[in-house]
């Protein structure tokens, strides 16, 4: 029985059954074997095969999957924070992009990184997220557009991981915007560097899911249709930012790609959420954006409902529309900007985020499951989401390590 | 020259100056010689007297005021995720009222509680607090609506100051709600209640200022008067919540008492911010509250400005609508939501945060202030309210220690 530990006096929120609220038992003990689940229940139901292991008693804390962070853009070069502040001094979109700002600003400061300072740069952000539990997250990249800088972001995300014990999700988004040098040539740009580079990157392995940006500010459905076709061809699965400003039928197109999800999607309409749920495509739900950005129209969290689409939570981290590094807090603005109850949100960064990144072996506590779990010093579940700017972590559990 | 130590290779955001925003030093030097400042300028400038002093490097690193909360109600029992959970699950307010929800459940709790358990449950909420820089802490009693537990919430404000290294200013606010026992019978609660406590909390030395909430769900003008009498003839300076979620004239009435601050404010008109000016009167802008009501009517940022009112910035920590723990967050909140600017936001809770609280020995950098200082690993001030959810915070000074 060595390499076994069991977790006992646990408050478990399984995340797993459809027994009641956060699949939750009162009572429970978790066994660890290596990296994974063996075995979790109430305690009256511990195998005796179990009952001689070494235990850590958690003295009733409650303990949840490890959270994931199924959508950011952790990787870039630079910040923000000038033109944050030049436009709450008043300065015009005009005066902002003179001065170098907008998503231009970060390209240029991601081009002019190197592979090292994107690494170094993005480890306090992904640092302050395994703070509060967080044990998977997936990383976009898209501020390159050009090969060698998106090649550098996915290197970059795949080292984070490799230096931090949290799992990485790379996903390549180089149809995210047209470059300066790209200006009015939207088409020769998805032909010329992003389906090419996208067929470089999958060669290194860089590339867990291919995403694009459909809007009227960005890219058409059927250049992103193009995006998508190479990368079925390659076997990748396919992820879409849709819906966020307006209703182009980002949605309905990332579903007839069977896609994993479809993300913001405040402009989503019914027809889009059925055809979602008919994939088995998962909605994103972004509040910090939606936050940063002062939007009014909400996602149809009421639609997802009703037609059980699953919907997962994430930060949206970037340093334009959403510099945000909790998750936390990200569940609690589910709950007060989109009236998402607390098990909701959990359920949106643990199972149904795991599902919008395609992973089985995560985001419950089951048996066969990874070992990835946050232990808690809150009383309920509803904690997580009910406080503001408040870090309640007892301790992390990844793989099966402390 | 023993007790004496200097910072240097730090970009001081003084607060002290006019000279250009923040009062910005870029390569500054501090010397602190014990609790206190005793000079600081740019490098160039440093006396030759202190040019053999011990000095710490700070590489470049941004150092503000400690940060100061000038308004919570970090101190109670309970919490209110039960009621949050089943307002987001569609309960209507009856149904959390029969579940024992709202101030009520909080005043039970509280008044249940020991001493000592206000201390224990308050610490780690106060605890997130210092991570993040801050150093002086305004804490309300207002749930113990009765004389012992209004006492020992005070007590336990004043023993907070005594475990942590933080300065912890008291407020009195027995004339926060009206409790179940004198339902309907507010003037009675007043002059029975509110006011012999006061003298009571005054005789033990508990009360730096005196508070009410002035509002059509809480106390009329005329009763807060009487309390503003009671505590005008016992030398205390006042303040009040007012105009949150109506105009009743509150803040007027607190300016004619010479009031520190009027806080809350969303529906404050020109006629009262001049008679706020003329007073001196601060205005403390909360948006936790503001965000967590889901609240439309934003305070009249512009009229403050534009009669040079003091805006100071705070968490309005409390269990009901604003568990907010953050003054980091606040400080985003503050430009996202209300358009402030970032220099406004710092100010907000370093040098109008003191004002707010009637304190000049800190607030500032300057020659004579405590030593209570905040140094980040930020490259500019604007960064601080540009983050979203991260802790930047390098190390904190408090009283000249770190
Ligand atoms: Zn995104
Ligand atoms: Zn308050």
């Amino acid at each position: 029985m060595t390499g076994k530990t069991t977790l006992r006096g646990a408050k478990i929120a399984t995340q797993a059954s459809q027994q009641g609220p956060y699949g939750l038992i009162e009572d429970g003990i978790i066994v660890i074997s290596g990296e994974f689940i063996e075995w979790v229940g109430p305690r009256r139901d511990l195998p005796d095969e179990y009952t001689e292991l070494e235990a850590e008693d958690l003295n009733g804390r409650l303990v949840t999957p490890g959270l994931i962070d199924c959508h950011t853009h952790v990787v870039f070069g630079g910040d923000r924070a000038q033109e944050f502040e030049m436009r709450l001094n008043g300065a015009s979109y005009e005066q902002v992009a003179r001065a170098g700002g907008g998503i231009n600003a970060t390209v240029q400061a991601t081009r002019a990184a190197s592979l090292e300072e994107l690494i170094e740069s993005a480890l306090p952000r992904v640092d302050a997220m395994i703070q509060e539990g967080m044990t998977t997250i997936e990383i976009k990249s898209g501020y390159g557009l050009e090969q060698q800088t998106e090649l550098n972001m996915l290197r970059a995300a795949r080292e984070i991981g490799k230096r931090r014990p949290v799992s990485v999700q790379t996903t390549y988004l180089g149809a995210h915007a047209t470059p300066p040098e790209y200006k009015g040539r939207d088409d020769a740009y998805i032909d010329e560097v992003v389906i090419p580079t996208l067929r470089a990157a999958h060669v290194e392995g860089l590339i867990d899911a291919v995403d694009g940006f459909c809007e009227g500010i960005a890219f058409q459905p059927k250049q992103i249709a193009r995006v998508f076709d190479a990368a079925a061809a390659l076997g990748l699965p396919v992820k879409l930012h849709a819906e966020q400003l307006s209703n182009l039928g980002g949605a309905q197109l990332a579903a007839s790609y069977g896609a994993l999800s479809a993300d913001h999607i405040e402009y989503l309409d019914e027809d889009g959420v059925i055809t979602m749920a008919q994939a088995g495509t998962a909605g994103v739900i972004l509040p910090g954006a939606f936050y940063t950005l002062r939007e009014t129209r909400q996602p149809p969290i009421e639609l997802l409902r009703k037609h059980d689409v699953p919907m997962a939570l994430a930060t949206d981290c970037n340093p334009g529309s959403s510099p945000l590094t909790s998750l936390l807090l990200t569940m609690n603005m589910g709950c007060t900007l989109f009236r998402m109850t607390p098990e909701e949100t959990l359920a949106g960064v643990t199972c149904n985020a795991a599902r919008a990144l395609g992973l089985s072996d995560r985001g419950m506590i089951a048996a066969g499951q990874r070992a990835d779990l946050a232990v808690w010093n809150v009383g309920r579940p509803a904690e997580l989401s009910y406080r503001i700017g408040f870090n309640p972590l007892h301790k992390r559990i990844f793989g099966g390590q402390a």
